[in-house]
Formats: C-alpha cells, sequence, structure tokens
C-alpha cells in the first residue's frame, strides 16, 4: 500500500493494520518513504488519533525496525526512567547513577532538546569530550561494569522512531498521545529492561498540560508494557515551573553534581526520590518506600552517587574532574543578574517561556539539525509564592554576548510574573499510576 | 516566525498573517523551509481551514513569489479555463485551440496528473516532442502569433504553488478548499488573464465530490479573482462517470483530436461547448450562448479548430501529423476487450477506480517523480444506464504486457458495475456561478 493512501486513510478517520505500520515503518527507516509523507501522517494522527491495536502495531513496528539490548544474562533487575520532558528537568542526571550505585541496574537512553523541553543529552554532551554514541555492545559491556550508561538512541536502536521523533519536533506533531506513547515504548522496549518508570510532566510546561491527558498517556503505556510483559509505573509530576533552579545544558548538569553531592534544591530532590523509590522497589532493592528513601540519601551523603557518576563520565570519555571541579564545564561569555521591577508577589514562573528563552539563547533547537550553545541558560532562583521588592534578583542570565543577554532578559520578563498572589502550585508528585489504577500521591 | 511555530499556532486554529504568509512560502520557495514542514501545515490546514484573508494571503503569497505574463499589449480578451480535475477530462486539450480558434487569446497553463485524476500536461507530452516547457517570452511571443500556447508552471511562475501543489499530491492534502482556491488562483493570475471561467468538477470522481464543496470552492476563486480584477466564472460539471470515453494519456489526445474533427463523443461536446461559449462571451466574441456555440461548431466543421492545434503543437516542437494520423501517438504493446460478465444495466462507471487503474497501468503518478507511460489506458464504451448482455464489449484495455492487461481487467471490474439498474447520472453541467450567485444551468 503506497504511503499515500495510508495518510489518506489515516486522514478520514480510518485504521492502518498491523502489516502496513510494520511495511511503513520499516520503508521510512531504510529512507524508501519520505519525511514529507511521514509529517503529513503525523499531523494526521494528531487530528484524528490512533486506536489501542494501531498504538501496539507502530510501537512493536519500530521496535523491530531496529535491535534491541539483550542483557538477560545480567543476575539484576534492569529499570529505566523516562520523563514526557520539561524545562529543568535533569533528573535523570541524578537518578541514574544515584540508583545504579543502589544496586539497580539502569541502562538509560535519552533523547536530544525537543520543543520547549532540554534533552538529556544535550546536557551530558556539554561535559568536555562526553560521548552518547555507544555502540551497543559497548554500552552492554557498561551496563555489566558500572550498572548504568547514559546513552542516546543509536542507529540499532529503532531507527523508524529516531526519524520520526526529530521530525515531528521540526513539525509541530509532537503532542499526540499515542505518537509519544508509540515513540517512548519503542525505545524503552528495545532496552531490554525488566521495568520502567515514567516520569509523565503535568501543568503548563508539559507537553500535555491537562492532567487527564498525563493520565491517559500513562495509561496507554502501562498498557503497552503489560503487552511486552514489562511492568510500567507512572508518576505525574509538575511542570508548572521549572524543576531546580538551573534551566540550560551545563548548568544542569552542574546543578545535578551538586545534588549528587548533597547539596541539591529540594524541589528536585522531592522528584528523584520519589521516582528513584520506585525504581529500587521495582529492582527489588527495597522493600518500602522509606527504605528506598535511605538507601538513596546513603548513596549521596556516602558519596558513592557522585563517584559512580565521575565512573560512569570517565568511562563515556568525559573529563571526571567536573564532578569535583563543575566550573570545567563550558561557562557562558557573558551573564547579568535580574531583578524585580516592581514588589509583589512572584505570581507564576512559566516553563514555556523560560523554554523559548534557552532556544533564543541558542541553548535549544528550533531545527532538527541546529548546533547548540551548552554555556547559555538561566539560574532562576525567584519561585512561585515569594515576596520580592523592586531590584530584588530573581535569576542570572547567562549567554554568548550582549545580545544574548538581552534575548535572556526578555524571555525573563515574560517567563516570571509579579503579581499581587500566587496560584497554588502544582504538588511536585500528584498521582501514582499502575496496571491497578490511579491512586494520589502527594508530594511536595 | 519560525515555520514550526506556524504549524503549531495552524494546528490549534488560529491564523498565520499576511507578512508571516509572504515570508513562509518565500522560504519555501528558497529552499530554506522544507518539505516535510509544509506537508506537515497543508494537513493542519486540511483539519483547520483557513478564513478568507489568508486565503488571499497565501494566493498572493504564492502569486509574488515568481513573475507574471505582461500580455497588456495584446488588443484582444485573454481568458483561460481551469478544471479541478476529473477522469477522462480532456477538455483543455480540445477548448484552447477551439477559442483561439474564435479569436480569444487563450494562455493556458496546466498541471500534471495529480492524485487519482490526469493532467494536461501529461496528456500534451504524449505527443512526440510536444514541448510544455516555454518560457515566458516564448510563451509570450506564441500568444501573440497563435492565439494559443499550452504550457506548463514555468519556474518563474509562483515557484512556491509548483512546489506546494507537488508535495500536497503526495501527502494526500489536495481536498483542501483553501489549497485548491490558492493554489489555482495563483497561477492563473499570473497568466496576465482579462477572465477566468472554472470547471468545477463534482460527483465521486471530483476531488470534491459534494455539490455543496464545490460551490463554496467556485464561491471562493470567485472573490480570488474580484480581488485582484479578473472576472470568474465557474460551471459545476459531472464526473460520476470518466468524460468521454478515452481515459489515458496518448488515448486522450486522440479522443481530443477526433473532437476538434468533429467526432468527439456527445458528452465531452456538450462540457467543451459550455465552457467555451463562457469564454467566448467574456472574452466578447459573441453576444450570447447561441452565438458561441455556433461560432465554435463552425470552426470545427470548417477544420479551423483542428488546424490550430495543428500549429500550436508544430510551434511547441510536436509531430504536428498526429492531428491527421492519430497512430502517430504512442501506442500500447498490449491490448485486450473488456466485456460484460452477466446480463443487467450499467448500474456506475467509478471514475476514481478508473483512475487507479491508469496508475496501476504505469499512466499515472503515486509520486512526484515518478515516470509515466504515456500509451496505456483505457477506452470504455460503456455508460450508466446502458442495458448489457453477457460477452458485450464494455471497454479496452491497453497496457504494456499481460500483467497489464490483467491489473486493467482488475480496475474494470471494480469501476464497471452491473446491476438491475442505474442511478440517474448528475447533468452534465448543473450550476453557474458568478460574483451575482448561483443559478441552475441544464445541460446534458
Amino acid at each position: 500500500m503506497e504511503a499515500r493512501a495510508l495518510i489518506e486513510r489515516k486522514r478520514e478517520g480510518g485504521r492502518i493494520t498491523p502489516a502496513e505500520w510494520r511495511s511503513l515503518m520499516n520503508r521510512y527507516a531504510a529512507g524508501e518513504v519520505p519525511d514529507y509523507q511521514m509529517a503529513a501522517l503525523a499531523m494526521a494522527i494528531f487530528f484524528r488519533g490512533l486506536d489501542r491495536d494501531e498504538i501496539v502495531a507502530l510501537t512493536n513496528a519500530m521496535l523491530e525496525s531496529g535491535s534491541t539490548l539483550d542483557l538477560d544474562h545480567l543476575p539484576v533487575a534492569r529499570i529505566d526512567k523516562h520523563s514526557t520532558g520539561g524545562v529543568g528537568d535533569k533528573v535523570s542526571l541524578v537518578l541514574a547513577p544515584l540508583v545504579a550505585a543502589c544496586g539497580v541496574v539502569v541502562p538509560m537512553m535519552s533523547g536530544r532538546g525537543l520543543g520547549h523541553t532540554g534533552g538529556t543529552l544535550d546536557k551530558l554532551e556539554s561535559i568536555p569530550g562526553f560521548r552518547t554514541d555507544l555502540t551497543l555492545a559497548a554500552a552492554t559491556a557498561q551496563l555489566e561494569r558500572l550498572g548504568c550508561a547514559l546513552i542516546g538512541q543509536t542507529r540499532e536502536i529503532a531507527p523508524a522512531d529516531r526519524k520520526l521523533y526529530a521530525l515531528r519536533d521540526a513539525t509541530a506533531t509532537v503532542e499526540s498521545i499515542p505518537l509519544i506513547a508509540a515513540s517512548i515504548m519503542s525505545k524503552k522496549l528495545a532496552e531490554g529492561l525488566t521495568g520502567l518508570v515514567l516520569d509523565v510532566k503535568r501543568g503548563s510546561g508539559a507537553f500535555l498540560p491537562d492532567v487527564e491527558r498525563g493520565l491517559t498517556l500513562a495509561k496507554t503505556m502501562i498498557e503497552l508494557g503489560v503487552d511486552h510483559g514489562v511492568p510500567v509505573v507512572a508518576l505525574l509530576t509538575a511542570m508548572d515551573r521549572p524543576l531546580g533552579r538551573a534551566c540550560g545544558n551545563a548548568l544542569e548538569v552542574e546543578e545535578s553534581i551538586m545534588a549528587l553531592r548533597g547539596e541539591g534544591p529540594a524541589d528536585l530532590m522531592t522528584v528523584t526520590y520519589a521516582l528513584g523509590a520506585e525504581m529500587l522497589l521495582m529492582g527489588g532493592a527495597a522493600a518500602d518506600r522509606d527504605e528506598a528513601r535511605r538507601r538513596m540519601e546513603v548513596a549521596i551523603s556516602s558519596g558513592t552517587a557522585a563517584a559512580r557518576f565521575q565512573q560512569i563520565i570517565e568511562a563515556q570519555g568525559g573529563d571526571p574532574r567536573v564532578v569535583e571541579d563543575p566550573s570545567l564545564l563550558p561557562q557562558a561569555a557573558a551573564c547579568e543578574l535580574f531583578v524585580a521591577d516592581r514588589d509583589g508577589v512572584i505570581a507564576q514562573v512559566e516553563p514555556r517561556a523560560v523554554g523559548r528563552g534557552i532556544t533564543a539563547l541558542g541553548g535549544g533547537r528550533t531545527r532538527v539539525d541546529d548546533q547548540i550553545d551548552p554555556a547559555v541558560g538561566f539560574v532562576i532562583t525567584a519561585r512561585p509564592g515569594d515576596v520580592v521588592r523592586a531590584g530584588d534578583p530573581l535569576a542570572t542570565v547567562f549567554a554568548r554576548d550582549d545580545a544574548g543577554i538581552a534575548a535572556g532578559r526578555r524571555a525573563l520578563e515574560e517567563a516570571i510574573r509579579i503579581g499581587e498572589e500566587a496560584e497554588p502550585p502544582i504538588p511536585l508528585v500528584s498521582h501514582r499510576v499502575t496496571e491497578a489504577g490511579v491512586e494520589d500521591y502527594l508530594a511536595g
């Protein structure tokens, strides 16, 4: 069946069969179906959706377009965490070495910046020398040795998804639950996992701001996991403001290092511990949340978590000294304080405006092949609800030059709203979703 | 504004401003906006539409992306006809020389096959040597000399539209009224016309089968013409069955030649005369429809229309002898009669199935860059309402080889339905639409 006929059928609300999905995605991965046809199909899917069978078929088609990690010989649990993406969301950088230091293998495959949010790979690559393009063989060896590898989606893993993911970013077709679910699960199912924890962001900075859509995404991915025998647990977490203070690639690496050294901001630690506890529970490394939390606290206070990050950085070609001396990370040429222009209460720190600001500074992508500047970004100390006076520092802009400083200021003027009072923030962790259903989970 | 942001805005139902349209289409024409972004935008427009201001802005942006024909020095009216496309629709090939022979200049710029329908350029190029890629200067000189030029959209004319037209064909985004209207009018307004006659097809084989959508398209294009001082008249004509008997490139040229020689099928002549009368009236070459019809009949019976076609063919590098000897056109290697498999009434000759059959034979495109075989196709003599007996000939399949014959038979088995009775056919010409409104126009 010609791709055009499938696009037309989906456009009219019809179904694409599993055999058609398999053929289509194989031909797309092989370059026989052009990007422009896939872009039109993605937009038709945005409007028409996919039913459960189609999501399963698309996920399998993308999974089967490549190879998978075979980790069955490892005697321990392999658990990954995936976030739907947010601004300032550097949880992966803290969580992966931390959970590995607690004895659970973390084969973490991450993505690049998508839309207004950053990408873990971009952040990691701001560490001088750090390589995320390991082969599957090298990643397997590192997992055996260090219990953690922080890699990009290799050419071997779900190549059809890799192409589609980049294409969706450039064509405003990211915000589709079936496409998000199939993309995430096609990669995660290729990692040879025994369990997966999802961080589904909600609030204005999330791809799916609405909690109901977030729950739908969580349930969709849990179903896909069930179909493949991989248990999935999802936490819904807050993205109505940036997570932590640092927003920008190298700045977020620095904050992650501080977190692993026991000096992380409270909100980042709350989300990290909540997700980490699920990973330890799934991996059999703790009997309950309290024990999991204690194990992680010990890993941080004893220095083993930071040391594990250092080993991972060294194994992947990066400069391990950054863990002791974050000033070795790329530094912005220009920086400037951003202060309150009046008295009031911080009513909002709007993540999308912050994310767009990072892109305006050169630290994010507007096209698939854009190069990014790792050093630029913001450190935002103001939090919703803070009482401020005119002249109080709210944030610092890090930029290449004066023009960048000006662009960063404009973004913060849009992002940080000072008013009479703040809306109550979304709880940092609000829901926990498993195969059994949705339960409240109030933290933060 | 980045293309992605515009796609997202349109996806959410927002408007794109005239300045944004201009910049977007200029960058698209220059290759700075990739096809995959434009494909996603086209699909978003399919679902969200464009308001009148946006259609005007898109039309102007595409028009202004290139050059225009300057024919103001010609002392006579310049009228073109445009069809929304159908199966067996070779009206342009008959009408252009016929109307030119009656003293109205016809600067006709046509397209290639789009979706299941054929394209006038593909048909013309089945004439050995015929070139449709004239420069604007050569086309102007030919218009001065012969009153007619049959050309493709040159690189100079609306290049943004040329790219988008090909892209829409490959991405199932053809059937969008705003995109159809803007595409047609951006080209037609570049032709330096003093008037335009539209043939808006309706029925199952039309891009817009529904009469209401056809009327909406007609009104949209009439408004665009008004905005540019070019009067537009539209006729709604039948495309619930193929027009004429020949379906396929060279076969349709042959039938057009026969029509210019006075031996055209009745349905083809009815539609041709109806559209031609509008052109002669607009061009001031006749006082009323009856006079227009008589002038055209004389041009055919006297041989001047056929002679004019011969001159045009010769001027454009083609072999003019085809007008006297159509056997000089490309001939299919294999042909076979297709007969009724039972007694009954021809209930339907479904144009889309016929169109898909031409593509299956190699005579149509499924991708922008497909090569087509000009010789293949069908001559379908069966018409809805005909009473037939098992074994009666219904059509002839023209193909490259036995496999083609088999594919053609399958297409005809799907297209030609024999039943107990036929639905009453759509009138050949049912509505006439002008700036003043819609009037009934019953012909055929």
